[in-house]
């Protein structure tokens, strides 16, 4: 398709920072969502021309983005090129780099998205909280980390995890041990974690422009179900304003030594320390909008896909201020069968019983466990507000009322 | 360009109505924002592929909207086609609803936007408040009016009059029987009303689907400058709840009884009635979303962009409650000349000062006057809010702060 410079592409407005965005899932059609109503409009690298954000864009380069030939076409004439995802190779941005591109993460920062043990070594040498770790290069390495934590071990690939995927729990040294040889023979490189006896876990969101400018937005609650995010509330229930505090600083200060540009969002797992107190630590990095931040577009004064457009650009950031005393962010998973009931019937549905309720769907078609959407609900409480979130998103996804008796 | 169905056309998420624009400027492109979040996108019928809201659309049809077969070449596959304006000819609404379209709003409830006469005659038949007024064939009904209304003419077009055009304000009799006779010369339908000593200018949103759910907004503050709108302050100032009901009221009342569906925006008179209480009569009517309601897309749980999409596919309506005690929208017109200071410099400068302030631009290059953008800020009270909101959009305009010692 295109292959000109994005400046002379129609799509984008004359005299407005032209961004391209590899990758075509939804979080770069929400960040189209923002580029439109600040007056742009963005550039695409797409695998399909169907895909989530290609139905939405004007300007779509078609193309693989481990193609540094398609990397090249998307990025001529592009103010900044950012991501929606962490999976492109790191001497690809540097050799578009070298030829005056403007990367925003640069790959000094997202090396430590895309890589466990790297993100883990620089997080303990800035002094982060995180578990104790290691490399693990052989059977004999795994089964010294399976001592020296006592058993409590998860296994990791240091690359290409996500919603899940990548991480183990093996319940024996012996699982642990056939599970090793297994993966090394694959060629995945693995590290392990010691299990954290989480009590929940946390989300700490940031911004930050190449310039130095920083924003945090309140730290939220998040809650997995098989290792996918589910729900975000927002602020976190019961945080202490201390403890809220040091996880919004920690996520500034991984910002700052990491060079985030971009929207930063740190997953952390809360447990109780050695004295029984609420403590943090570490658990993953994403340097994109994340699923965590969803909650943003109808509960803040500025989304994260506004503001990460903005930071990309290196220009001013919005303010972070909430419009509700809660917002909950429920997804909208595929069920194991799609109901017949079409979708647009069921937002019918979910509409007529919470006016309120703003639905957010993604242009995918249903796939069990699959990302199709979500659902914010601004609220005065956290439990209401979270009845009704779950309720409606339930809903998009079976066609029935999980409070309705009938159902039973 | 494209003439398939917009069934086919990859841009559309399977399974989600699709609805097709006729129109290509800002109020489209602020209805694809919705769309995409809502997991669809619009197909457009466009004048140029560049025009504002071609540029963020995939499924763009190129031709003109006076053109039958351009129409029906939008409207091919959708479940609805709707309007960014109000000048396409009832006559091809009407063929193409024989031909099974199903166009929202249909063309006996638009005709009374698109002809001034029509619209009064219809409002003063439901007992719906207009200043006196009558249709103006010749010289001699011209000065039968001046006579009538004690010299106190407004002359308007009956048709494509907006922002100021095709209105007059003749100061002596003579003044108006020479403009009309030039007017009636070039085939200008005419009408006269009543000039109303206005107080202010107020507006009543409301939404209607075809099935019959309505729904209205807080009625807001208009300030107009030259004929065009330069702001909006919702819920507006001051204005007691009983008149702000009976505003209400009456926007439900004239979308039903004309059949309105989508949005229906009641621009209104506010003046002191003979026993010096403030009254309302209406001013214009408009079919589509309206400048007056963009604070909604920031200031509303439902913007007017994402309640017209589910009104004209009969979906059900949103909640219209307010996020903030006010919210100010200020627009950004052209000014005289273009200051060099690119516009993506201004914006930094505005959300330097201001990071709470949200900047809508539409895509457009600079001409005099042109709506280009507008700026949308909450607040807690209407003053501060007010003058932030238009330092904000002046900036924009003119790339310097109006309250700054060093412009005087």
């Amino acid at each position: 398709m295109s292959a000109e410079s994005a400046e002379q592409h129609p799509a984008h407005a004359p005299g407005v920072p032209v961004v391209s965005v590899i990758g075509d899932g939804q979080l770069a059609r929400m960040m189209q969502t923002a580029a439109i109503e600040l007056g742009q409009s963005l550039r695409l690298l797409a695998g399909a021309r169907d895909a989530s954000a290609a139905q939405v864009v004007a300007d779509c380069v078609l193309g693989d983005y481990t193609d540094i030939d398609d990397l090249r076409r998307a990025a001529t004439g592009a103010q900044a090129v950012t991501f929606d995802h962490e999976h492109v190779p790191t001497e690809h941005l540097h050799q578009l780099i070298a030829e005056g591109v403007n990367v925003q993460p640069g790959p000094e920062a997202l090396v430590h998205a895309q890589d466990k043990l790297v993100m883990r070594k620089k997080l303990r040498e800035i002094g982060a909280p995180v578990p104790p770790f290691a490399a693990i290069a052989s059977v004999e390495d795994a089964c010294a980390f399976w001592e020296a934590v006592g058993g409590k071990v998860c296994l990791k690939a240091c690359r290409g995890g996500y919603d899940g995927h990548g991480v183990w729990f093996p319940h024996s040294e012996e699982e642990l041990a056939e599970l090793v040889g297994t993966l090394l023979e694959k060629g995945t490189p693995l590290m392990g974690e010691q299990k954290v006896a989480l009590t929940r876990e946390l989300s700490a969101m940031v911004a930050r422009r190449p310039s130095g400018e920083v924003r945090a937005w309140p730290v939220v609650e998040s809650v997995q179900s098989d290792g996918i995010c589910a729900e975000a509330v927002a602020p976190a229930p019961g945080l202490s304003q201390e403890l809220a505090r040091r996880a919004q600083d920690l996520a500034v200060r991984i910002a700052k030594e990491l060079g985030v540009t971009g929207v930063l969002a740190v997953e952390l797992f809360e447990y109780l320390d050695e004295a029984g107190q609420p403590a943090i630590s570490v658990n993953e990095l994403a340097m994109r909008p994340h699923n965590t931040g969803h909650w943003t577009q109808d509960g803040c004064v500025t989304s994260q896909f506004e503001q990460h457009l903005r930071a990309v650009t290196d220009r001013p950031l919005g303010s972070t201020a909430t419009l509700a005393p809660v917002t909950v962010m429920t997804n909208v998973l595929g069920g194991a069968e799609d109901p017949a009931m079409p979708m647009s019937e069921r937002m019918s549905e979910v509409w007529r019983r919470f006016p309120e309720a703003k639905i957010h769907l993604y242009g995918k078609t249903h796939r069990p466990g699959r990302k199709i959407g979500h659902v914010n609900l601004c609220g005065d409480d956290v439990a209401t507000t979270r009845e009704q979130a779950r309720l409606a998103a339930d809903f998009l996804v079976h066609a029935r009322w999980a409070d309705d008796d009938e159902n039973e």
